[in-house]
This record gives structure tokens, C-alpha cells and sequence, in this order.
């Protein structure tokens, strides 16, 4: 289950025409309350889609009862004909619903640049509205509604102090910092403090969804929307809510990691003996960034020289360190021993799906992680061929 | 010609057997003088490799007779041993050409964590020695002695007030701001005062190596050295040179584009109406780093989605503009107005090999250009089976 793990909330998806494939691209998340709390994080992009204005300000007043979710068209650049869509999407959602436009979480992804077909929109809803259910079947279906080059949903259930938390998530490529091209909608039955979820919630993201960098290009849509219903009556303090929606983020993170457009390894860069955690991030972030490690990790190339040079393009006053004091390892192997040759590289073995970079800076003693993914000939191909 | 077209230069490279292929793998270019003025540009990634650690003190003596470069092998992350071996190379060169060592400018290109082979070092300098001479032959043999993944030769010249310019560059792939994975040699007969030609080289570079970006990886060893030998007679001032070696380097530039790993597009990145020069270049920037867009574009398909999407990520303290009022034409083709839908994608002509993308902020009159490349298979294929 997802979605619907925790009491109080409904789902519902059907396919309503937008993808030419016969598969579900519309989801529908109602919260039957009591409480009908909200959060959002959503993509620091200058360039942002409809729904995302739309939804930032919904989330802003920390109050829904609705998310509706569509793939296929992402609503973005579309200008104000696009909002005035979005605004018709939730007028028409609040009337099935019985709620406000305002209490309207409206999110898209696909191709940006056009407009979403708005007849088939509406009757998609509609349509949602009439099969709300509970259960795993709709959960998955739900997780299934908004893929777009996703190759398997991504769910994920959380329990905390007798609250229950679930969540789904979309997203493979395009992942990177202050989030990827990446819906995800979380629920919980917890009884929440406004203020105390949405600042759970952007630690949650902070330490999970900003730290999967796929392949440093960050969306128009990206959205983490979390409501919470109060129906198991369970008081969970800003600490509590914090543990379960960075447990959770972080496992549907992972998910999307694996599930990154034509890779072939999971790549997790981390960073000890740092002088702060934003250091540390910095480096690890300029290592996953680099074109010329990704690749060479797709050829299953331990090429340490190419870290390095990576670690070493991460400006002194960011990142203090000496270059001539770090270590790397690779999958185990100190290929790197003070700036200089280490291990032999023939030990690294790199056959497994998961690669670790290892890199010691030997400048202080804060840590942080990134993950990425090896850059194929699949990604080249997957965006060279599919126009989003 | 190039690195002898202008007056008081002799060139010679040789196969040292510091590479497999019987190709030249070390090149020497000796200035013959009356004058022995030296200027030059270095990586400033962190990690740099000893000869460039050799070569920036050289050059910030404003005197050098001879510059020595070989393929390869980088000398690079070799720690003390590979800064020993710089100086022994050039204590070898300075006793072969009647030199000091501290008038020995060293450069190498290639494999990352190697040391390189010293006794084939040597006699390959020595060899080299033996057969310095000017001309056609000359130049293209130096040229070539320097190549590492590059399919071409690169090599140009200018005349600008009586005096002569020449250079050689190599570089394919790893082109980054602030230089590339690059060797630039450039030699000319003009009198110059030393500050003057350092700064008119630094200029040039400013607007040419470093606006190009081929994946954004910034080298080790990356290396730009001018020699003047006043053996014209010709007195040039500031602005002379500065023009002169901008349009020297420009020419490179443009050579290494056009030869950067894999590629199938050049692509020019014009951004206008932005507030500041840095604005603009930080616009263009941020495009040409995208790996969605580069696939994009070697799928031949004019996503302006993308490319609207990379410039939201400038950051608005950075650049600022109204993402609202943004233009983006593609070969001419506007087909994105005011930040939404224009012109039909249909029209756009993808098939040259030359792509330009014109970016109009409307915040301004500051303009600026950076050159890239499109991201092809043939990159991860050349990049994830070459250990460099």
C-alpha cells in the first residue's frame, strides 16, 4: 500500500486520454479528514509549471483536501492560459468533492510547452471521482497514473508513534538538487501542527530528494505535497514527524534512483572529513555532476583521476580542503592515497548495480552523501528520442 | 604554418614511445629570441597537475626560451615524484638548448595518476632537439605531437600591426569554463611589454577558451602559453595585442568545438538583453551545461522546454529577467515567445551541423556567446572506454 495506507484518505485513477497508451495518466487523492492539513515543497526553478504556481499557493494556506495529478503534459510554459486550465481543474475538482478550488492540490507532468487537453481532464476526474477506493490495488494503480518515463512505480509506507505514513513518487532522470522532475504526494494519519509539518516536510526533502542529483537538471513541476487527515488521533511532535517523513522520503528517493533513465549503476558519493555539511554536499554534488565520472562508471572504469579533478573544481571558500590530503575509494578499494596513486585499481570491483565513492577530505569532520547515476548510452538515447 | 610562422621560432616533435600508436607524442617549441618574454593561463581547478604547478611559476616570470610538451601521459594526482620529474625534464631541456631550467615551460596531456616514462622523456627531448626547424611540416608535427583523443590537428595564425602570430591548441572533449582539457601554444614576433601581453592573453582567453564548454568538466592540466620573440621589430600596444590574440584564440576555440569527443552539432548559445556581460554568460552557461538539452539536440529535436527549463536555474541575484518575457529562437526559428508556446517546431531545421540558440532575456542590453556540443552516444562510448 501507499497512498491510502494511513486512515482518512482515498484514491482513484483512470486512464482519461491524455497518453496514447492504454494505461492510467490521472490520480485523484482525497483526505476524508477529520483534518485536512497540507505541505509542499516544490522546484526552485525561475521557470515554473501552472500547477505549480497554483499548488504553492493552495499549500501556502496549509489547507487541502484534494490532489489531482495527471502525466503526459506537464502544463508548463504555457503561460496564463495555463493557469486559467489549472484554476478550471480545480473548480471542477471542488465541485465533485465537495470542497473549495483553494483546497486544490492540482500537479502535472510530461512534455512542456503545450497545453493540457481539458475536455478529457475534467471527464478523467469525473471519472476518478466515481472509483475512489482503498487498498493496494489503488494504491499501485495511483503510483502507476502519474509515471512518465518511469519503468516500475515507487511506494513506500512509514509507521511512527501509532501514526501511519504512505507515500508515491515519479520521477527517473532529470533528478537533481532542490528536487528532480519528481511528483511526489505523501499521506499520514497523524494529527500534525500546520507549521510543524511543512517544516518536517522541507527538512525531509532537504536530506533525501536534494541530495539525488541524476543529472543536474532541475524541472519546471518538481512537487512534494503531504497531507495529513488526523484520523488515527495520534500527536506527533515536530521530532516525530520529521524521523517519518525523512524514513519515507528517503526510501522512495532511493527508488528513484534505481530507477533513473538508462542507467546501469547507482552511484552513491560520500564526502567525510568535511569542514561543514554544505561543504561536503558541494563535493559530493560536483562529483555526481561530472559527465566524465558518470561515464567512466558506465564503462566500469574505477578512473579516480576523474574524481579528483571533479573534487578539485569546488572553490575553496565552499569547500576548504587540501588537495594533496585526499583519499578515494571506490567500491572499497583506497584507489587514491593523498592526491596521489593508492590501491591497485584492478581490485575495484565494479560488476555490482551500486557503486560507492568514497571520499575522505581530511579537512574536519562533518559527512553528506548524493546519489546519482552512470551516464549510458540509454540516457542518451531515452532523451534524444523523447521529447519532455 | 603556425607555432613558426611568426619570426624567431623553431619547432620540433618526435615519437618519444610515450604512447602505443607510432604517432609524434612530445613536441618542443624554442624561442630563438632577441627577447624571451613568456604569458600564460592555467586550470584553476584545484588539482593540478605538477607541470602546471612547473609552468605557473615560469610564466609569472615573464621569461621562458623553450616549451616542451608531450601526450600520454598527464603527470597528474603524482604528488612530489611527479613534480621531481618536471623539474629533472627541465633541467635535461635547459642543458640541451642553453637555457635555465626556470626558462622551461612544461606541459603534458593524457592519462590522470601516471607517472610519465623519464628516460624516454629525456632522449625524446633530445631527439627532438636534433631535428628543430620552421614551416608547414614542422608546425602540423607539433600540432600533432599534442593530440589525445582530437581527430584533427589544430592550428592557426593572424597578422595584426607588422607582427606575427601563430599557435597550435589541442583539446576534444573536457572543454570547461575557465579553459578546457587543453595545450595552447602560441607564439609571435612582436615587441611587447610583458605585463601588456599578459593581460592581453588573459583577455583573450576570457572571451574565447573560456566561453566554450564542451560537458563541463574543467581539467588538471589545462594550459595556455604565449612566447614573443620581438624578432619583427613590431611594436604593439596593449589593445594591439589583446585584439590580436583574441582573434588567434578565437580560431582555436572554434577548432576545438568543432572536434570535441563524439559530437554530431556545434552549438552556439547567444543570450541578449541580459543586464550584465556575467548575466548573459551565466544564461548561456547554464544551457550549455544541460545534458536534456544537449540529447535533445543530438536527437535533432528543438526542445525549447528544456532549454527554458535550464535558464530558470540561473539564479536571480545572478541574472535577473522575467521568465514571462523570455524569447528562445532555434536556427532562427523563434519558436518559444514570451515564455510559451510561438512559432511551429516543424520549421525548425535541425540538419546543420552548426546549431545556434538564441536566448532574449528583455532585461537589458548585455550579450554574450558560449560555444558547446550535443551530448551524442559516441561521447559515452569514446568517455566510458577511454581511461584519461
Amino acid at each position: 500500500m501507499s497512498v491510502t495506507y494511513p486512515l482518512g484518505f482515498r484514491a482513484g485513477s483512470v486512464h482519461a486520454g491524455l497518453r496514447t497508451i492504454p494505461a492510467p495518466d490521472l490520480a485523484v487523492i482525497v483526505n476524508d479528514g477529520p483534518d485536512d492539513v497540507v505541505a509542499g515543497v516544490f522546484t526552485t526553478n525561475r521557470v515554473c509549471a501552472a500547477p505549480v504556481q497554483w499548488s504553492r499557493r493552495v499549500t501556502a494556506d496549509h489547507k487541502a483536501r484534494v490532489v489531482v495529478a495527471n502525466a503526459a503534459v506537464a502544463n508548463a510554459c504555457t503561460g496564463i492560459d495555463g493557469l486559467t486550465d489549472c484554476q478550471c481543474e480545480a473548480e471542477h475538482i471542488a465541485i465533485l468533492f465537495g470542497c473549495e478550488p483553494h483546497e486544490v492540490v492540482v500537479a502535472s507532468t510530461g512534455v512542456i510547452g503545450e497545453r493540457l487537453d481539458m475536455p478529457s481532464t475534467l471527464v478523467g476526474a469525473s471519472t476518478a471521482h466515481g472509483v475512489l477506493g482503498r487498498g493496494d490495488d489503488v494504491d499501485a494503480s495511483a503510483a502507476r497514473a502519474i509515471m512518465t518515463t518511469d519503468t516500475v512505480p515507487k511506494m513506500a509506507t512509514v509507521d511512527v508513534g501509532g501514526a501511519r505514513f504512505g507515500g508515491i513518487a515519479k520521477g527517473a532522470g532529470m533528478l537533481a538538487p532542490q528536487l528532480a522532475t519528481m511528483l511526489v504526494f505523501l499521506t499520514t494519519d497523524a494529527v500534525v501542527d500546520p507549521d510543524e509539518f511543512q517544516d518536517a516536510l522541507a527538512k525531509a526533502c532537504d536530506v533525501t530528494f536534494s541530495r539525488v542529483d541524476s543529472d543536474a537538471c532541475m524541472s519546471t513541476n518538481d512537487t512534494v505535497v503531504a497531507m495529513a487527515s488526523g484520523a488515527s488521533g495520534a500527536n506527533l511532535t515536530g521530532g516525530e514527524l520529521t524521523e517519518a517523513l525523512t524514513e519515507l522520503c528517503a526510501v522512495l528517493a532511493r527508488q528513484l534512483v534505481a530507477d533513473a533513465e538508462g542507467s546501469r549503476h547507482d552511484v552513491k558519493v560520500a564526502v567525510t572529513g568535511a569542514t561543514s555539511t554544505e561543504a561536503a554536499v558541494a563535493v559530493a554534488r560536483e562529483v555526481t555532476r561530472s559527465n566524465l565520472v558518470k561515464t567512466a562508471i558506465a564503462g566500469n572504469d574505477p578512473n579516480w583521476g576523474r574524481i579528483l579533478a571533479a573534487v578539485g573544481c569546488v572553490p575553496e571558500d565552499v569547500a576548504p580542503f587540501d588537495p594533496d590530503q585526499v583519499d578515494v575509494s571506490i567500491n572499497g578499494i583506497e584507489i587514491c592515497r593523498a592526491g596521489g596513486i593508492g590501491e591497485d585499481r584492478n581490485l575495484v570491483d565494479m560488476r555490482p548495480r551500486e557503486v560507492h565513492i568514497d571520499i575522505e577530505l581530511h579537512a574536519g569532520n562533518a559527512e553528506a552523501a548524493v546519489w546519482t547515476n552512470d551516464l549510458t548510452h540509454e540516457y542518451v538515447e531515452e532523451n534524444s528520442a523523447y521529447t519532455s
